[in-house]
């Protein structure tokens, strides 16, 4: 029996949520395969949030630090991961450190954070509420499949043995200069990014490709770039041309694409 | 005779700036009392900027390194200035380090580069451009007072001695994790911002107080706050409760309001 807590570690769970995600496991696993337990708290509300910072960090501190779970699974993005980072890091235990983390977008800083603390078990994929993306239901089973059973079909095609880190752009350059941020050198960095402007994505390679932090990479990998705002006047340039820009810029070799994005085709990058 | 050279770093001169500038200045100063040199680059357009990079740099290598100007005076924000540092910093020559540098906004990389570099002459003020905002005239013969006479008048009121410096918030955030982080320890630190998303503002804060760079601040200080896009959920926090919030959590002292902004307000704050 696989046992999954998830956890709402930004915004709060949309409402069908977990009726949508827990269909999708009956029709996936034999009975006593896997549970799926949503942690209460995420249909929690204050303001902007699924409950304060303190009952988010408790209810990421109750999944991660219980042996009863074998991972924990990010509910959504939105906005708040950053804010549990100095609950959380200091409250976890050693059976935390033994456990798959699972999610992307804002649930990156955590990930990130983990992997940086020497966690083993972070990937970046999908998240319980794609369930609700049209075409979500793909989503979901490449998680759980990949979760329950281990089934490599759901993951991000591109390996090459070389270590690996996935995240969005925005989300991994607010790690830089603060504690939690990863090494990454020697690993192929994948990115996405969604709904920010183009000049947004260029200042954003910017800063990452001048980071001395950065400067070990093995390679940038560019998952899909969605919902751009427009520019005005054009940028003048694909996010495909940006990436290449700065790597050619920074020394670092671009690799191609990565099969990540903010959609239902996500696929999963486990670290390292 | 004061020789202030202007330089577009980022976007292209708006028609018009340099007319309006003139007129305000030949209003202001007795006839060989000041001359304002606009370096023609400002009218190039290369997409979105004032010229491609290289040019852009040679522009402020010009005025920067030449003995003959006083003042590099910014033309405008927009985006683009962090692309110039490294081919501006390298460049620079001993002249350059004895002169004044004021601007605001985008311009912020550069005059956060230079101060990181040592130089004493850095100030956050308004620009050429301003020129054109309704009322903007006030602005630009605030700046234009200060360049050429050093008038007090313009100066943001809030000096308690301790060396201080000023930064949009989204720039200062994008120097972090890079070589061009200036130390503001022991500095005031004053913050204005324009056109984000309370989220936003509320993440960027996340990552500056959590940059142990920033730990030894003498305190933080918030300019004005304008143009924030609603937020769905309302985000529930004002800017001031934001910067307070994160000022407890870090321990670093929040000083009160700060006269700086996106505006024709805009007080000019010499760093350091």
């Amino acid at each position: 029996m696989v046992r999954i807590g998830v956890v709402a570690t930004a915004s709060r769970l949309a409402p069908g949520t977990e009726a949508a995600v827990q269909d999708i496991a009956r029709g996936l696993f034999s009975p006593g395969e896997a549970e799926i337990v949503f942690h209460p708290s995420g249909n929690r509300a204050a303001g902007h949030f699924a409950g304060d910072d303190a009952a988010r960090a408790e209810a990421f501190l109750d999944v991660a630090n219980d042996p009863g779970f074998d991972a924990l699974w990010f509910a959504r993005g939105g906005y708040g991961s950053c804010r549990l980072l100095d609950r959380v890091m200091p409250g976890l235990n050693r059976t935390a450190r033994n456990k798959t983390y699972l999610g992307y977008s804002d649930a990156g800083t955590l990930l990130g954070a983990l992997y940086s603390a020497g966690f083993g078990g972070v990937a970046h994929g999908p998240m319980a509420q794609d369930a609700l993306r049209p075409g979500g239901e793909a989503a979901v089973v490449r998680a759980l499949n990949w979760l329950v059973r281990r089934d490599p079909e759901g993951l991000e095609p591109s390996d090459d043995g070389a270590p690996r880190a996935a995240f969005n752009l925005v989300i991994l350059n607010h790690l830089l200069g603060t504690p939690w941020m990863p090494d990454l050198s020697g690993h192929v960095l994948m990115i996405e990014e969604v709904s920010e402007h183009l000049y947004r994505i260029d200042r954003d390679l910017w800063q990452l490709t001048s980071s001395p932090a950065l400067k070990g990479l093995k390679g940038i990998r560019l998952g899909r770039v969605s919902d751009i705002p427009e520019n005005d006047p054009p940028f003048g340039q694909t996010p495909e041309e940006i990436v290449r820009h700065w790597c050619d810029r920074a020394g670092v070799p671009f690799l191609g694409p990565a099969d990540i994005g903010h959609d239902i085709g996500n696929r999963i990058v486990p670290f390292g």
